[in-house]
């Protein structure tokens, strides 16, 4: 190998998308976004790099350990390079558009790099494809970004979804009222995100039976929520319950088709939410194809608002999608009128010019791996015998 | 101002693109990448970070001195942060698409960054979007890829299109074939960029004839090829200038409604062209929409490949554009069936769903900007009475 074979070489988990996968997620990307759209969802855009302060605040400090730094040779400020749009959206949301009617709908997708890829997911740039609900509270907006979620993905194709409904600050609350400090509060969190009914009977005595029924919970909704109908609990986490199970009955009364399961203790990922968040699975998929929940954000004005939303991967979500169809490729040989041409890419067909008189045109469309060729004016499939000639 | 006021600042040069600009670009770089697709152009996506000896090697030394580097934390070698695409999808073509067949077809669309904006384009980071035609030296490949150019940006609807033709390599084959050495050649190059006929004319003494002719020439195609029909040049020059002619040619039989300059002795932006090249104006259009040109790329097993191409800037392309038509958007009660949503979706209409019951929802309509509600199962336009009301 030359120079050149080490130029071929990429920085771990970075990589060139070939043709016809590079299209096909564009695509998909697209598409997302128009399902976005169509429920009122504005696009934004917000730049590749911010100064870290802006991007690493509030939301952002989850992925500050993961963010490239640079030094803007301009302003002579540090740059970080996104390792998530989210942070971004809600920037926009509190400063530029701080004065738009709420409640705020916006949607985004863009590149986001990240210093380390994870044994999960080696890539270190992914798509990012999501939305957010700015300013609204009510029960109905934790359902509308879930089902914005599924109704999307079900629009460009993934099937047998199925969604994880958490509550993150359930447990926190719950060992509040049952008057654990900070310290034996995260101790249970972790051990209920563990699922460690052991430790979790160790650490709260005669306080664990709660917790436990919680963890029993845990499982496909329809039974989740009737193990949780008898379960009574102190008055904070009552109402955080409460909630949970309206929004699962929204949820369902639109998308009965979507496979919702309930982890009412699950925390591990949902450190910045504070409501009900949910994880996003297709059948036979590995990973996540997205996540997403409830948080606070900051206005300009200093105050804040709360907000839903979620985020796609869409190396997940292409990794559950078909590989896409081949293109019908047409050699339209030299003298082909353009106004033919055009007509022919109305029908959808791909149009491979001839770039020489007189060549063979069958041959050459076979070499460009065209599916079909213009011969007098007509189509022609490529002959099938020829593939043998091909090295 | 607090945090927040901060936070709002973005570095010189990136910004925040919103709604509805946002989902026009995007729009429009679809349409542009649907109209090369069309003509057969795949498209591949290249990673935004590369090792900077890669990026940086062969066309992309142009960009060098534009491009972001940091340190890889993981590979502990440096990184450059793509400042131009274009190398990168020739680096594709000659490592990882080496043995696809030629002519290769490829196309892309996607950010860049680069250090320091210019006065004439203050954006640091901006949309390319362009075409490669790898491994084609015919005349039909220069006129394919300015074609190609020409009729994208008539797709989405740039009007008023002007294309100059450069061959940048003629000058200097031009004065080596009269005997100039290498540093009197570069000087006439500076004097014919800025079109400065008197020290053409006192470089060059009696040797400056076909130079001044050639700077004469300089104009609209039609009438700079008649000049240049009567004009002799010596052997190797005259077949570049032959070769344009004919490119002129047939780019005029296939599009005449562009309008074509010819200016054959720019230089300038083209250091790294060996053949014809071209410059994308729109009328009344401040600056660049894109340009292109032949170029020697490297390809794995050591040889190189002759290739023609084109990059067009998204934020000039897009100021030639009108701006987005609003989107219709209805607001849906709450209780609205989601079949019913679904078609109105089908007929383009952006749902803006109702999060509580009770309130009044021509009042809700009109506070989130949509332009239609939803009342008794009836579209109604939202009442323009209501606009006073607004603050």
């Amino acid at each position: 190998m030359n120079t050149l074979g080490d130029k071929a070489l990429l920085p771990a988990g970075l990589q060139d998308i070939l043709p016809p996968a590079a299209a096909h997620e564009a695509g998909i990307v697209e598409r997302l976004i128009a399902a976005f759209a169509g429920w009122g969802y504005e696009r934004v855009k917000p730049p590749l790099l911010e100064f870290e302060e802006a991007l690493l605040s509030g939301p952002g400090q989850a992925v500050a350990q993961q963010t490239f730094r640079l030094m803007d040779p301009v302003s002579h400020r540090m740059l970080g390079l996104r390792a998530d749009m989210t942070p971004q959206v809600v920037r926009i949301a509190g400063t530029r558009l701080r004065n738009a009617p709420r409640p705020l709908r916006l949607c985004y997708g863009g590149q986001v790099l990240q210093v380390k890829g994870s044994q999960l997911r080696p890539e270190r740039q992914f798509g990012q494809v999501g939305a957010e609900l700015i300013g609204a509270s009510q029960e109905r907006a934790d359902a509308e970004v879930v089902l914005l979620a599924a109704r999307a993905l079900e629009a460009v194709g993934v099937q047998g979804l199925s969604i994880d409904l958490n509550l993150p600050p359930l447990v926190g609350a719950l060992a509040k009222d049952l008057g654990f400090d900070a310290l034996q509060s995260a101790a249970l969190r972790e051990a209920l995100d563990r699922k460690d009914a052991a430790t979790v009977s160790q650490l709260a005595g005669d306080r664990a039976e709660p917790f436990l029924a919680l963890l029993r919970a845990a499982g496909p909704a329809d039974e989740a929520l009737v193990e949780l109908e008898s379960l009574r609990l102190p008055s904070a986490a009552d109402v955080e319950l409460d909630r949970l199970k309206r929004v699962v009955g929204l949820i369902r009364a639109e998308a009965p088709e979507v496979s919702l399961t309930l982890d009412p203790v699950e925390h591990r990922g949902f450190e910045y939410q504070t409501g009900i968040s949910f994880v996003v699975f297709a059948r036979n998929v590995r990973g996540e194809l997205g996540r997403g929940g409830r948080y606070d954000a900051e206005i300009a004005d200093g105050s804040s608002e709360s907000c839903t939303g979620f985020t796609l991967y869409m190396d997940t979500v292409l990794r559950s999608l078909p590989k896409p169809d081949v293109a019908r490729r047409l050699f339209a040989p030299v003298g082909t009128p353009v106004a033919r041409v055009k007509a022919l890419q109305a029908e959808g067909w791909r149009i491979v010019g001839a770039l020489e008189d007189g060549a063979d045109a069958r041959t050459e469309a076979k070499h460009l791996h065209c599916s079909h060729v213009l011969i007098d004016d007509s189509i022609e499939p490529v002959d099938a015998s020829l593939e043998t000639e091909e090295e």
